[in-house]
């Protein structure tokens, strides 16, 4: 198992590694999966994450997990809903999110487990979907809750959840992860909101991989937000949200005035 | 004014110019606003023209004609109605459509003008929105129009319009280019099925630029389509249609088995 992450250092310069306890074991280039360790060591302490990918597209799910589904009365899809985030709305954990300038409406967030993909794909087939994924991480999928409907001829779907800053993505991606055991646990100002098991999904991750590669071709560090469960709700401005998931890490974002 | 073009030459090597007639002049630089003429020309009949240029994203309007609008009995929006597609979707003029592995239904083209984004924005006003245009290109929103209302309770426009080579962009981009005078004219298989004139928009270009650069940072090279208008339908599989609009060129494509 590898925990990856990306960071900048004290001088500001970024860096990719994985993660040994409290020490970065530093690694270098183009991607995670060709990358190779220098040999050199930091403390996890003297540096800043950042997203742990930098995704060409976020591919958010609706309408994945039963109990939200049975709560809205909505029936399982037939085939993962979604819509593209673009890679401007990514940020790390403790980045700021930022209010849109021309939007002063509820702001909403979803914790959600998001699957990275690793190698370039397209119609890949279930079994072996598992091939294509380097790991998983957290998410925060961050929405303009009042823009969806504001429209009645078109959900705003895209727009209420594309933003700058809207996609939190981190700490890290687990590459040897259980999902079907673990929990998604989301804090807002140290209330807990969300609690729900990730066995609760209608597609799994290897479905929603193959599903979605014969929709686009996928690209390595490209996110698939999986989709959220009840819980979700609006965050004041100033307030903190952590997206927890054991095994991959505290994703941890504030809502900036 | 300066019509850029992409293109592989006769070896396979790719390359950026300037259209001169029949010639090409050879520019080089990591984009069109920052690239340098090197002085050499090459003839336009030995090169394969690709997209001329390689959006990030692609964003694409819906209901932004009022004769598609009225025709549709769909009130003018308030802010413009987009979704993203994916640059996996992008390809150029010549270069064949694919059908989706996976989908045996109806395949739709809508002929569009192209806003080519020229400079990173964020926030821009109306009256400064021209600054941050490179120029104006030709799009073909290619859609597999039975996914969109697949499921009652979430449109599909993403997955429906965001397969791979479903965004035709091309033959050019014309850093001049008078839209309120001009017509996009579709032509399917020889017959004429769409001529609508520009100036019937709802949104401007200039106040596209505003509306989405305030709902996301928009980079060099991303295209806005700007909406289509009547009579948009659907292209049998060996199919070719083209969007012309006089002083960008004609983009050409055909729907591959």
């Amino acid at each position: 198992m590898t925990t990856w992450i990306r960071y900048t250092d004290a001088a500001g310069v970024p860096g990719m590694g994985a993660l040994e306890g409290e020490q970065i074991a530093e690694y270098r280039g183009s991607s995670f999966t060709d990358a190779h360790a220098t040999g050199r060591h930091l403390p996890l302490a003297g540096v800043r994450l950042a997203s742990p990918c930098t995704p060409t597209k976020v591919i958010a799910l609706w309408n994945n997990f039963r109990a939200l589904g049975e709560k809205l009365g909505k029936p399982a899809p037939l085939h993962p809903l979604f819509l593209i985030k673009p890679g401007t709305s990514v940020i790390g954990t403790d980045a700021v999110i930022r209010r849109p300038a021309r939007y002063s409406g509820k702001i909403v967030y979803e914790g959600e487990l998001g699957i990275v993909i690793g190698r370039e794909c397209t119609n890949v087939a279930v079994d072996s979907a598992h091939d294509y994924i380097l790991g998983y991480t957290c998410v925060n999928d961050v929405t303009a809750a009042e823009l969806i409907a504001e429209d009645v001829n078109f959900p705003q779907w895209t727009r209420s959840k594309g933003f700058d800053t809207f996609s939190c993505i981190g700490p890290a991606i687990n590459t040897r992860f259980d999902w079907a055991a673990a929990r998604v646990v989301t804090v807002l100002d140290g209330a807990e909101r969300q609690n729900y098991p990730l066995s609760d999904m209608i597609f799994t991750p290897p479905e929603i991989v193959s599903h979605l590669s014969g929709d686009m071709t996928l690209y390595p560090g490209d996110v698939i937000a999986v989709g959220t469960s009840i819980g979700v709700g609006s965050m004041k401005d100033g307030a903190t949200v952590s997206v927890t998931i054991r095994g991959i890490g505290e994703l941890r974002n504030t809502l900036g005035a």
